[in-house]
């Protein structure tokens, strides 16, 4: 079997690696050929940790296994340690052997940037041009610079509840070239896309914030009760996600759906536009919603890539288990 | 972290470890400081397989992780491997860091027959002499063997659906020193403790053919839809198991249970008798009954100690991950 450290991670994952296994794993689950299992997650009752586990198994990718860990929100101050920790494991799935185990911290970010980032490729109007942030924290930061990669932008506008971490997603738009302007949430009407980052139980971009024709990616809402955007916004958007049964129930559309200003059958497969089984966008006018819940598949195809490119690289540890 | 590869197992694991690792886990769960979590188990589309997860936290042990893996049906015949497959982790419950992981496939059989020994030891009458077997797999081995530690046995007797099977049994027994003979079903009636250890969806063991005073106990049924005694055995006998909530619903008890011979409340956990808050069996003619139906922390706690040996003994690999 092959071991990949946390520490090779950064410099073997490249943002195109990242989002070509995201967008392969996606097309696969709307294709039928790829599915998560039930989440585990549980408070353990020790250091106010969650931990858990996001298992899937893609049969076209041949990837089988899950993502292990949690919080531990007492890691940084206590011991210096950062406090998501996970790792994940794939296994052989002709044989159910452990094939590989992977650090997860960082691949976490990117995997989840590569989601959003996936979105705006298919859904986004081409001629984007304002990129808007809500959120400026650690996981903000791998967001903006891959969205960055998806459309000629030529200004990002952003806002945050602390206006001091916003210097974090400047300094990400600059070193892309593309000059930041800190806004009023009133303010993200300019936006072409936006994403939003942030952990809140309550919504802070309200429907008449966002522009027709926008495209909008939630990605900080993955447990029952968060919620980042007024429900109304979804009833007058077009709503995509990873998976509709995580969407629907600690996702963002939870509280159009709860409101009954939506349907399950409201909410689209991501994967159904990757594999043009859906139309996607089909105005200008349009707004389109991604509702990113994050799934075990993603880490597992993001793994699988790492494990290929650490074994060529040399980079890989085999243990003879 | 430490990893312990399943080819040093064998030679790591006594019977001995793995009974206390058991003993003390059941008792920590009946005394509400160890819990499992939910399991998974999928039915992946592929090679026939059963996948899925095991997971538990015990807070006094110090114990956090999972056993992964499954049941691979075609691996003997396709590819000269074991059927069932596992792999179990370990997590730093203080940093949710990975710890160890260790090759779970020898270490399933120990712990399995560690549960009916632990059994045995609390509820069997002291003067117990003839040993019942029905089931004479490969796992049936590893039953006996630890079964006849815990009483001094004068006579193994044993019926399996297969008869030429019987020898795996009687060679057990000869090599402790006991005399084996094959009965009928009706020749059950000797027994003063029996194992069954097959699996079977209709029961194989009927009430009459189990005389007062008997202990017994239920080893192969693990899912909805088996079962090894008749419900009638149940509800004269005196209950016990490893998980309630597993027992009545994937257990042996689910069908006394369905049938209205028993209710919740007469399943009593192991772990209370060990810790002395049930008084376990009550008479010579009381028949108590331990239905196990195997649970993560079991595997937990027999993997920390494995790993506290291998450690110790230098068979450990350490990885910098």
């Amino acid at each position: 079997m092959w071991i990949v450290p946390e520490r090779e991670i950064a410099d073997l994952l490249t943002r195109d690696a990242s989002f070509d296994a995201v967008e392969k794993v996606f097309a696969a689950m709307a294709a039928g050929d790829a599915y998560n299992f039930p989440v585990i997650r549980e408070a353990i009752g020790h250091e106010d940790a969650l931990y858990g586990f996001k298992g899937g198994f893609d049969g076209v990718g041949g990837t089988l296994g899950l993502k292990a860990g949690g919080y531990w929100p007492h890691n940084l101050e206590k011991r210096n340690l950062i406090n998501h920790q996970s790792t994940v494991f794939l296994f052989d799935p002709d044989t159910g052997k452990v094939a590989a185990m992977v650090g997860g911290n960082y691949l976490t970010a990117l995997r989840t940037a590569a989601a959003s980032s996936v979105s705006i490729k298919h859904l986004a109007r081409t001629d984007a041009k304002v990129m808007g942030m809500v959120g400026a924290g650690h996981q903000a930061t791998f967001q903006l610079r891959a969205a960055l990669e998806q459309r000629e932008f030529e200004k990002v506008i952003g806002w945050n509840y602390h206006p001091e971490m916003l210097p974090n997603i400047e300094k990400v738009a600059n070193e892309a070239g593309v000059p930041f302007e800190a806004v009023e949430l009133e303010g993200l009407g300019e936006a072409d896309v936006v994403i939003s980052i942030t952990s809140t139980f309550a919504p802070t971009i309200m429907a008449d914030h966002i522009s027709a024709g926008t495209h909008i990616a939630c990605m900080g809402t993955d447990t029952k009760g968060k919620q980042e955007v007024e429900a109304a916004l979804l009833a007058r958007a077009t709503v995509f996600t990873d998976e509709v049964a995580q969407s629907i129930s600690i996702g963002e559309a939870q509280h159009a759906i709860e409101a009954g200003l939506i349907q399950e059958a409201d909410v689209h497969q991501i994967g159904a536009v990757i594999n043009a089984t859906h139309k996607g966008r089909t105005s200008d006018d349009e707004i389109t919603l991604f509702d990113g819940t994050g799934v075990g598949l993603q880490d597992l195809a993001v793994s699988a890539a790492i494990v290929r490119m650490a074994i060529e690289q040399g980079v890989a540890i085999e243990v003879d288990f």
